[in-house]
């Protein structure tokens, strides 16, 4: 049987795991990182490593925050929550010594690579929302990276013209109101005591305070009309909705659902399903593995 | 030499040619229809094929308007300007005794085939600017489809929420400001009396007339945004601008690409190319005959 490691880069912690695609994952573990630094990276992986050597590993699929260009897979841009994780490709924190194929993607596309394998399917689009907004395209089984590896930047379409101001700079963008940090920092605009809550407190203050409501109410109708623009250009067959805010229920499927087909033309509605991603944390991790796997039956 | 029947459905007229994607046209034509109906079509169809029947074709290939499902190829949904032009497949018009492969595609969708054969690209967009606006994609050198036909009707994305109302019932498409009779339809409801001049005429007044230059410019900003948030879905590499509205340079493409740029994440920004078709009234009839050709080397 052969085996393949999937990685999973976070700002806070890397997720690895060894599985395959027919039989998913035989072990899955998070590692905290020390700091947040490229030495950190370093021994993190070579942790990670050291862990799973007893499995014969053929392969390894790296799942990375940060814009990615193809074919070259180097980070692109800024990553705000990693500022010295760029400009380089993710595979090289792995030590010169191990000599196994290594394959990189951005941890959004290889969410929906693992959750469109569960789905029946020609185009799916995943979403992850969190602290900002993910996007990735599967087509016909594979991800779709556009001309240069930059597609699915789903979190900065415009859907406010001149709106709130996003973190990238401009203005409109659906994660200045469908993200978490995006939601916190309008309670925080409107001097809502609610701002710093955790989110599950946050959410569960929905029914009962109605600045929190609003403003919750506001992402998800951002984020019905964001999809509703990307399903009118793209028909898609499904979109799956992850990510640890997802988890939460933040906003709801069947309200997300039938929001996007009000605006869609009667064609592209017809058709579209909206679902939660069901891998959870792991959606990253399998990606990652399917990804390699793919790759190497391919050559 | 193998050569292949484009046919290019239009409202006013069916346009026609012979020829390969190796050496271009050897004819092309228009034959303008009697009168809109599913008759007038059936014979305007055996017009053309009586005149080329002296040429060896070896397969045809249709571009029609209207949003077709995939794979069937049925037109689906209303097809404003030619009502009974629904619910079949545009082969059908073709009489039972011809014994030729026919292939048929949205006509937005093989002006964009044939418009990026000129170009050197992995990801083109192409947009149509008249009445309406269409669009196609053409992704490594194939129409791109969503999952069941219905991908690039981005005449129908929302780029102000809330905003005019658009002929397909919703409010806020870019339709509804960027096309021609987006256009007049906002001069009119200004009660300016340039809303029914001949477009080439309306266009000249934009350096004197305020209001036409607003309403124009409106329109331009309107593309503007719509494109930002297509490129930012999609990572285009070039994005062509065709369509009689275009051949009028109803919008500046500098002016274009330099607002798209602005509204984009930087990664996306940096290779990003807007060009004018370069194939006039004959893109459609051209991406008819590479559509054929390709189809039928395929097989």
């Amino acid at each position: 049987m052969k085996l393949f490691l999937g990685i999973d880069i976070g700002a806070s912690g890397f997720k690895y795991g060894i599985g395959d695609t027919k039989n998913g994952l035989q072990c899955f573990d998070t590692i905290r990182l020390s700091e947040k630094s490229l030495q950190s990276f370093r021994s993190t992986f070579a942790q990670i490593f050291n862990r799973v050597k007893k499995w014969n590993v053929c392969g390894i699929g790296i799942g990375s925050p940060g814009t990615l260009s193809f074919p070259d897979g180097k980070i692109v841009g800024l990553n705000p929550n990693l500022r010295f994780w760029t400009n380089l490709n993710p595979a090289e924190i792995i030590p010169e010594d191990i000599n196994l194929p290594v394959f990189v993607d951005n941890d959004a596309n290889l969410m929906t690579l693992a959750e469109s394998g569960l789905q029946d399917c020609e185009l799916c689009v995943g979403i992850t929302i969190g602290s900002g907004i993910g996007g990735g395209i599967v087509y016909q089984g594979s991800v779709f990276h556009g001309a240069h590896g930059f597609a699915a930047e789903i979190g900065h379409t415009i859907v406010y013209p001149e709106g709130e101001l996003c973190a990238c700079g401009k203005k409109g963008c659906v994660e200045a109101y469908s993200s978490v940090d995006g939601i916190r920092r309008r309670l925080q605009a409107l001097n809502s005591p609610y701002a710093g809550m955790a989110l599950p407190n946050l959410i569960s203050l929905r029914n009962r305070i109605s600045v929190v409501n609003k403003v919750i109410a506001q992402g998800e109708e951002a984020m019905i009309r964001a999809m509703a623009n990307l399903c009118t250009i793209l028909d898609p067959d499904i979109l799956i909705f992850g990510g640890g805010a997802m988890d939460l229920s933040l906003y709801n499927i069947p309200t997300l659902e039938q929001g996007i087909k009000e605006l869609l033309p009667e064609a592209n509605a017809k058709h579209l399903k909206c679902v939660l991603a069901r891998y959870g944390n792991r959606a990253g991790v399998m990606g990652g593995i399917q990804m390699c796997e793919r790759m190497m039956t391919k050559e």
